[in-house]
């Protein structure tokens, strides 16, 4: 067995060089680096702080699967604003005798999530500490009409889940206690374990209520083509950028229950969901039962999917585009509260609140 | 004495509503802070991690001196390439008996540095860690043709500091061993401490170029005017943006050696320091004599003045307009090598390397 090569043998400089393989030619080697805006749009800036031993851990977390969720958790952020992403930094701070190859894992790991977005890492800083961390700065753009607030609900806005509800949790169980996954199927497993280890953000849905919206916009200018059929014809029928349906949104990231919270806390609205209307993986309520199932969805967090408030048609034909996991999960309302509500009555209806979710230092 | 407040007593919740008064009303509460750019701008992006014991220490620094530094050493590097600040992001891994205080009077210090500049804190992170760490990420604008890169360099180039050297250090030194500045008058040692403890990102400088370049520009149309007298005169004497003058640059944070060696390396080419031109504070070589004040300007760091390199005649305009303690300190050859040398000849040329500089881990 050889020895592995530390942080502290090649040095800051020996381990930047490494590093900057990762990052393009043309953004490393300046104070900052330089990048290119579209004209009109606004700039959308989120960070994360990930320490060893809070927010990863060797037990359940490869470097290639810390720098993934990272970079997940991130561009999860600009998604839930609306925005397309353009480039992140990374800080790290380092025990000298961290592994060099656990390094370019995070990096193998943040470029492997970062790359089908073509999303370069832009620059970092490392240094020397006693605890291993990353700190992640991502920034995006967004047109400014269709900025996504999670202050825009209204009563009565349907409420949408972009996917399936309790899958990180439930992975990161099976990866903490390997017996507790031995009735689930080899494939069902692996789903579980792959939705903890790599999450995926919903930039995705960006560019579909991108489309949804362009799509209207079209409707429009055709009815208003045919209304003025006597004009000279001399406007053309191409899509034109209109205001977004307007859409509250933001990520679960810390769990459906806070995510749902915050919504209604910033719009000053309430919340009816319907227990039975939560996605979860399928397999998830036949292994661990419907009780647990909903606590993992409500409150496990790290399934980086997308809630929205928007009105009730425009939430219909979202959900069918969607297709796979995607619900409507509830509805806002004017009443303040967040309520879990089963509509056949059995259960009693049950208050959420911020509390029950994952708190960092709460948990000291 | 009454018990000091922890984070933890707090929490998370409780700690980010102190700290969210620090920041904009409207940038406050989303999964992501929203900015406005000018159109037509470059993004410049640049990130920095402190850690407590290698970065700044009770013994030193403040939690307001912490912040004012950190701040500092990213708009440093905004003004390095020409950028004009937009915000920045605070990341904060904080042990769980860490006193609000202390956290509050970082921001403090952040937004005492930051507010000159009407540049806000954007956004952030808090999380729990054995060791208390500060990551900033600084984001500002730059119209692209004023960008100043470490590679615009060319042989010949007089090579500028915007101020003295050797000051930062002798302020961190005075506060390690407060005997060894017992010689100096108040007023000095005031100075040095300030200069350690509150230095000033030079985008000042940043404003002065574009100042100056436009001046250039409305010289040259000037002169296009009366060459083309015969034109109809409907065009405006208004300044307008030029290119300006080829300018690499880099700030001194790690020592005006580094700085050098950087520019030369990123430029392909070498340079030769004069001893006697490089500028210190007053007080400096009468109280440590003139190889310790070359050595603490040379190598000390955090001085967080702007090197550039440009043509002789604009750096001279240039010196001028910045006054005190700006200097032409070298020139750039083709001969590669950067090079410490006398003109009296009295001490024999010495090359500088980087070995020499600062180097996080090397020293481990």
């Amino acid at each position: 067995m050889g020895q592995l090569l530390t942080v502290q043998a090649i040095g800051e400089q020996g381990l930047l060089k490494r590093l900057q393989s990762f990052c393009p030619v043309d953004l490393v080697g300046d104070d900052a680096a330089v990048l290119t805006t579209q004209p009109g749009r606004s700039l959308v800036v989120t960070t994360d702080v990930l320490v060893d031993g809070v927010h990863f851990s060797n037990q359940t977390t490869s470097s290639e699967d810390a720098g993934w969720r990272a970079a997940a958790a991130n561009l999860s952020d600009l998604a839930a604003m609306g925005a397309t992403p353009l480039g992140l930094t990374v800080g790290l701070s380092l025990p000298g005798d961290t592994a060099v190859d656990w390094v370019e894992g995070l990096y193998r790991g943040l470029t492997a999530c970062l790359s089908p977005y073509k999303t370069p890492i832009v620059g970092g800083d490392i240094c020397r500490s006693p605890v291993l961390s990353v700190a992640i700065t991502a920034f995006g753009e967004v047109e400014p009409n269709r900025i996504m607030r999670r202050s825009a609900a209204r009563p009565g806005d349907a409420i949408v889940v972009t996917g399936v509800h309790g899958a990180s949790k439930a992975g990161l169980e099976i990866l903490l206690q390997p017996e507790l996954g031995r009735s689930l199927n080899a494939d069902d497993r692996a789903i579980l374990i792959q939705a903890h280890q790599r999450p995926q953000p919903r930039l995705d849905v960006v560019e579909l209520l991108g489309e949804l919206s362009q799509e209207t916009a079209i409707d429009q200018q055709r009815k208003g083509d045919v209304r003025k059929a006597q004009s000279p014809p001399s406007l053309p029928l191409t899509p034109y950028p209109s205001p977004l349906t307007r859409i509250a949104s933001m990520d679960s990231s810390d769990g459906l229950a806070d995510a749902v919270l915050q919504l209604c806390r910033a719009s000053g609205v309430g919340a009816r969901l319907e227990r039975s209307q939560i996605p979860f993986p399928p397999a998830l309520t036949p292994w661990v039962g419907i009780e647990q199932a909903l606590d993992w969805a409500l409150y496990g967090g790290e399934d980086f999917e997308l809630v929205l408030c928007l009105p009730l048609l425009k939430a219909q034909a979202l959900v069918q585009q969607l297709g796979k996991g995607a619900a409507i999960v509830g509805i806002t309302t004017t009443a303040p509260g967040v309520w879990l509500v089963d509509k056949t009555q059995t259960v009693p209806e049950q208050q959420l609140t911020l509390e029950q979710g994952f708190q960092h230092f709460g948990a000291v």
